[in-house]
């Protein structure tokens, strides 16, 4: 009599997006004229630069060629773009070597799957408000007991991260084995520091903790001085692995193409006290169960690399943080209070009038047909909040803030 | 103290088609001028056929322009690819719905995953030889204890399928929850027939035992009357998941793409002895940890369903099947004794002269320049076999065939 694996019964609800999408699609069937516009899930609408369609096509055609096609790839990526990838990073004052690098189909699935390299009783440090992934795939492990009311799951260590602390993630109280950080944050918007990811990395070594450390929107901070890697911070190689992505920088979260860092000093223990390079361990889970990104996806992200492609990803991101201004600038002009939206592409900002995230979400949808995503969806201290999402067209922005500054 | 999932200690060696690889570099580069031609790993080398190319191009200049470019996709897929292979199994005689049907990018990921969804202690039976994969995902997840000296790991049903029992696996001794079956069957080229399929239907019924079946090869039945889907037999939507790929059928092994159907009828219980759809429990899983394929990806396997696209990839099938016929027929004629190749791109071959499959690895590769598969890294039974793979050029399968022949 086949059993399933009865973690999944402690999940609550459905995964975030899926469930915003259900209501949307809800109130769109019965309200068929209404011109929604949609600011919730972080998804990019400017099309791929022309350097990156290029490389994609040229790919293409070398595997519609008996001479160049292309059969299984290393399950790490090519070596071609573990290159630009390590030079990149090197450009950023961050040491990684190209084989360091193992590129996959998205970041999702790696800040998914990392934890099964891990002890199944490790302990677990995740900020509130965080990014559900985090979290559910944990439970999904067994790693967590069941949600509380407030939806936080027993056995997890929850650092609240609110308008109170600056949003700058508090060490924990007690030792775990693996923390979860984001920055450029979502949803907050915030970024870490370097003196917070210094201490974070002190915190680290001497606690033996592995930071899990997702830097997805890197390319979005603007602002000199803000640490784009936690392998700027000395000593962080041997207590980090990192995660980044193509998806929101160059667009491809149709295209999908991520990567993961994780470097040859980073070590855990085994259950007999000896040391194991996480290193080695990924790369056994990688080869094991994954096959590779395409071909021509890794061609198309080595694109992003060029001087060309850098250039076009580069007006991209200039565009979405000019979006980000608007809704920043429109919103708090008309007396909303705002966070973020500076070196990220997230605002996060207080619900009026002290809505619930959710009644705040449907609120906005039926009145001003604008889709956000409910902060609670993120965690208990994102109750109260809101997260609008910069990625989007310019006449949407405008119209969005117009709209939303009317709802009461 | 962050500690490792200990269970991947128990893996043995590297996984097989890596060690492979390091034995042929090894080799490779201590003999420069050698002509190595490789029959090891399944991996195809015709290209991609023209319309297929096509597609992906196409789709690619859409991701260019600003009114047809796609950001997230449903995680599932898109419905114009799980419409496409719905009907193609419809035509095949097996009944699946488009929303049954999960797009992913590869089907090693998805073989890989699949066991996530079912409890941790699952009993779990598996054919000897077996691709690894099934096996070290199981491993990995703890579902077994360690190997023994033959490298069969406890807690495993392992069941023989061996020249004795013409390759048809045997049914457990014992109810088991899982059991992984493939048919076309990697290593052995052997097909399971109707009869044998509707037994383990019925057996599965019987025990409420959850069939993973594995129809990657599918498209290499060439005889009439061998059912291609597990779905062709009546009563398995209940008790089976069906994994398939466009790796092998239509050149994708570097391009990634696969599909997995999860009928609606299927469930198994939770830890409280509720019955649970494992369609519903299959989709939060990905949902939760996979974020769709690549959409140029998946409208270049939409194109394989074209009327240009079915005609390409027969044609390849074809290829590749009269290169199993040179290699069955020339082996056979010079005394070796081999199986499969005839509804399978896998050639079964004894070792000849009572040689370890290891050993004959090392004498076919330093004497015929010629990579095969030692039976022995897909289980105990597969010592004393070797795996010679039909995916090649022609005038690389003559070549081998003639060298094989001379090694003594």
């Amino acid at each position: 009599m086949a059993r399933i694996n009865s973690n999944y019964r402690k999940l609550q609800a459905g995964y975030l997006f899926p469930e915003i999408g259900r209501r949307v699609r809800a109130f769109a069937s019965e309200n068929p004229s209404a011109k929604i516009i949609r600011l919730g899930i972080g998804d990019v609408v400017l099309p791929l630069p022309s350097p990156i369609v290029s490389a994609l096509k040229a790919a293409t055609d070398e595997m519609g060629s008996k001479e160049s096609f292309k059969g299984y790839g290393p399950e790490q990526g090519y070596d071609f773009l573990r290159e630009a990838i390590a030079k990149h990073y090197q450009e950023q004052g961050a040491a990684v070597d190209a084989d360091e690098v193992f590129v996959s189909d998205g970041s999702k699935c790696d800040t998914a799957n990392i934890q099964e390299i891990f002890a199944a009783d490790s302990t677990i440090a995740v900020t509130d408000p965080v990014y559900p992934v985090y979290v559910d795939t944990n439970v999904m492990a067994g790693r967590t007991g069941t949600a509380d009311a407030k939806g936080r799951y027993a056995g997890l260590v929850y650092l609240p991260t609110t308008a109170e602390n600056g949003f700058d993630p508090p060490l924990p109280q007690e030792p775990v084995e693996l923390v979860y950080l984001c920055s450029p944050n979502n949803p907050t918007g915030a970024v870490m520091s370097r003196a917070s990811l210094e201490k974070w990395v002190a915190w680290a070594r001497k606690n033996e903790t592995v930071i899990l450390f997702d830097a997805a929107y890197e390319a979005f901070i603007r602002e000199p001085g803000w640490p784009r890697s936690i392998f700027e911070i000395p000593g962080a190689r041997e207590v980090a692995i990192e995660f980044r992505s193509f998806s929101k920088t160059a667009g491809f979260t149709g295209t999908r193409c991520a990567y993961t860092v994780v470097p040859k000093e980073l070590m855990a223990y085994d259950d007999k006290g000896g040391k194991v390079s996480l290193h080695s361990l990924w790369s056994r889970r990688q080869t094991t169960k994954f096959n590779g990104v395409s071909y021509p996806i890794q061609k198309a992200a080595e694109a992003v690399f060029s001087p060309a492609g850098r250039k076009a990803v580069a007006d991209n991101v200039d565009y979405t943080m000019e979006n980000a201004r608007i809704i920043r600038e429109g919103l708090r002009d008309a007396g909303f209070k705002l966070f973020g939206g500076v070196n990220a592409p997230y605002i996060w900002m207080k619900t009026p009038g002290g809505l619930g995230s959710w009644e705040f979400f449907d609120k906005l949808l039926s009145q001003a047909h604008v889709v956000g995503t409910p902060g609670a969806g993120f965690g208990s201290c994102g109750e109260g909040y809101f997260r609008l999402s910069a990625f989007g067209l310019r006449e949407n922005m405008l119209e969005a803030v117009s709209r939303i500054i009317k709802v009461h």
